[in-house]
């Protein structure tokens, strides 16, 4: 019996696999030239594939084809994240330490369900979930022996799982299901509603009656009295408040929920705390005031692979009681028992997941600390903030633009002035010019006026590795060229 | 303002990455000399790691560092899912293409929630699934316009979504939620009463009584007619039977359920098919007969990441009626909204699946079709179904053993003949030793007796990319040697 045809022996694979690696580099060099926002239109990739997949491998020279394929057919369908001109939504910063330790994790191939099938990936895991908790000032109840750190896909994972750990701990205090509610504000990420229809709790966006999307202030940020009346009124009605989702750093403006404020009218009710996109800044001591009151928290995220150059996927999600998420989680069948877990001295992540399996995630993490160091790190938030408030003085300082919201961390939220529909129009306009041009590529939202009606207003997020000073300044140079035409 | 310290430049990238890849070049050509299993205690690798992250990042010397730590901390706390001697659970096999994929995925570092937001990733994604659709045989309903494929992160996540779809539709038709009833087979996997948990449909693995787990016959796969029985009681009860969940290839023995007879009983249930391991074997025609009946089923999903050479993550995910899976998992704020969208004439992946963010994973199927043509995958599923073949006919012919179930495909689960518990406690023994001796490492699990006891079975289940002959003989070696000290 010989060897299956088509195996990668290891000199094709060390060839290719260096050519990939200076196609990736080459590819960071050159993103700033290319289009942003891919101008591809919907069915062009797919007509220039075949309908089926090829009968026979590729030979020695084979892999030419899949290079000029890549040049060709796939390039021009991406919109490029990593390019210092994307400032859309929030970034996914890739680097260069977390890109080896994702090749790296590939190499290994190592699937990490339960301690026993690697016990380095989940011991590596836990340490850097300690060194990211310490970094970011997490009080060490995360991390001892009760609470504990682990690497979600995204933070909608992380949201759900709270949630069902939430769930499961007021059911097992007697709740009756139908009398439980969750409570987020009206700026709240999606996720959090998407996790109450997966849940159960609720068959659609609007929440129905089992989750409460809590008033703002004039900042966006949750109005803490607000939670406490519709937590009374719920209580009064014999309903069972067991979910509170508070958010620093809201995604239309990066809003920050007084976490103790809610802290301390959440009563009973599971705290779960969504920091995706600011969790990041706190490892910046002048950003640190948003914890104010997070030991009252009993679930924390925030998303490495959005501003601390780690690479998606990479969610971080601590929690005060690790029982309460592994009791909500747990299913042990015959096939995956085993000594190490059945002596109850390690963790076994599948269990504080949805997943059962798992990737080996903890290697970039620790390539990325290791290589930038903390201080590496915070220079580099230090350095987007910095480009964000730049950004802002050019919009301060031009009659035709407004800033409206606050901008803690390095989002601008801007628009023309006006506040009718025309206006409205002509911001939308304006950032389709933007877009269409190539040089930059900026998202938008909608923010509520008095009346309830939606203005639309433009995001200029700034957090892509590469993004320096000359970027900032070109695309606000291409805002006011797509004005004047 | 300057670049911020620490971003590694072009040449240290690519310097690096070369060391990389020749690393894990040598890692696969080394991997079979190393301990399967991991001799590592608990908290030996968290008593390695320094307590903090470093303050400092590394100079141009550091990362020899890096990788000293990686060979004296990480490798020896890693179980070898790569060894040619791993035949634990299933296998999770990486191949040289797929790999170079995760590496262009991670080096491009788009995110393709939505179509918007790279169209190659969404498009490749759906071609790739059409490709490996009808590789495998589906019918063509299932990425028709009104179906499609995606790719899930595994087959925990794809159970998942197909329940939220299924209860979605049920409450649409007018269900009442406490009506509603799921039905799997006692020899389903964990991930199906663990979905039921997460979706509020029960609280813990016993299923309560909103999950049915089916009896199954004499040689584990699902009993329709006892299917029907649970269902037409239900149904005269007023429940609402809405979800079957049927498996090609179970856990513990890879048994078959029977897809025709299931799908004729099921009413208007939606019926999903979990073939997370026995989908690879039917891109080959012999294996093809399992899926008779699938035109029924509403969902079908497998991995390619566990028998089809395309490293963790890759669960593929095909639906008949996209539209039911949109509309459960649907919620569009404005910061998502945009024009293609609006359109209605692209899929977006955020909507088929639990998280928002996604990585651009084709790129991997892609790699390992071309690479290998489907007559190389064909070739590499015959080569470990030969190999498991040979491994039972060795089983069958010592008296001391005995095959407990049919082997349709790479897995061949076997005890010490004797039925009572000491030939447990002597089968429990023999595997400890065999996975201690660092040649091989199995896995077990339990099959039931006649009187609802455990039986205590040892799994070879054979896949791994660089398993050949010697290594299964070298295991059957270590076996027989096991037992003769």
């Amino acid at each position: 019996m010989t060897t299956p045809p088509g195996r990668m022996d290891k000199e094709q694979f060390r060839a290719l696999g260096h050519r990939m690696v200076d196609w990736i580099a080459e590819y960071w060099q050159r993103v700033e030239s290319l289009p942003v926002l891919s101008r591809q239109a919907p069915g062009e990739l797919l007509r220039a594939l075949p309908a089926q997949a090829p009968e026979t491998g590729l030979g020695d020279e084979g892999w030419d084809a899949v290079f000029a394929d890549l040049e060709t057919k796939i390039v021009p369908g991406l919109t490029h994240w990593q390019s210092p001109g994307f400032f859309a939504y929030f970034p996914c910063s890739a680097s260069g330490p977390a890109v080896l330790g994702e090749l790296l994790s590939a190499g290994l191939g190592v699937q990490g369900m339960l301690w026993a099938t690697s016990p380095a990936a989940t011991e590596l895991e836990e340490r850097m979930l300690e060194w990211l908790g310490r970094a970011i000032g997490l009080p060490a109840t995360f991390f001892g022996p009760l609470g504990g750190g682990s690497i979600q896909g995204t933070a909608s994972e992380a949201v759900l799982v709270a949630l069902v750990a939430a769930r499961h701990r007021a059911l097992a205090r007697g709740a009756a299901p139908e009398a439980l509610v969750a409570y987020t504000s009206t700026q709240a990420h999606s996720s959090v509603v998407k996790a109450a229809m997966i849940a159960g709790l609720c068959r659609d966006a609007s929440g129905n009656d089992a989750l409460r999307f809590v008033p703002v202030d004039a900042h966006y940020a949750m109005d803490a009295a607000a939670l406490a009346r519709a937590i009374a009124a719920d209580r009064a009605a014999g309903r069972v408040p067991f979910f509170v989702c508070a958010t620093l750093g809201t995604t239309s403006t990066t809003a920050v929920d007084p976490l103790r404020a809610l802290g301390e009218v959440c009563g009973e009710a599971w705290l779960h705390v969504d920091a995706a996109y600011a969790g990041t800044a706190a490892i910046c001591e002048e950003h640190r005031a948003m914890l104010d009151g997070v030991a009252r928290a009993d679930s924390f995220c925030f998303n490495p692979h959005k501003w601390l150059l780690t690479s998606f996927d990479c969610s971080a999600l601590w929690v005060r009681d690790r029982k309460a998420l592994i009791d909500s989680l747990s299913v042990t069948p015959e096939y995956l028992r085993n000594r190490a877990s059945d002596s109850g001295a390690v963790i076994d992540y599948r269990d504080w997941q949805i997943p059962l399996g798992r990737r080996f995630r903890a290697l970039k993490l620790w390539f990325v600390m290791r290589h930038y160091g903390l201080e590496g790190l915070r220079a580099h938030v230090r350095h987007h903030v910095a480009l964000a408030r730049r950004f802002a003085t050019f919009v301060a300082a031009d009659p035709r633009f407004e800033l409206v919201a606050p901008s803690p961390f390095a989002l601008v939220c801007f628009r023309l002035r006006g506040d009718d529909a025309a206006t409205d129009a002509r911001n939308r306009e304006l950032l389709a010019n933007v877009n269409a041009s190539g040089t930059a590529y900026l998202s938008h939202t909608g923010l509520p006026r008095a009346d309830g009606s939606s203005r639309f207003v433009l995001r200029m997020a700034i957090g892509a590795t590469l993004t320096e000073e000359r970027h900032v300044d070109a695309a606000w140079r291409r805002i006011v060229e797509a004005l004047a035409n």
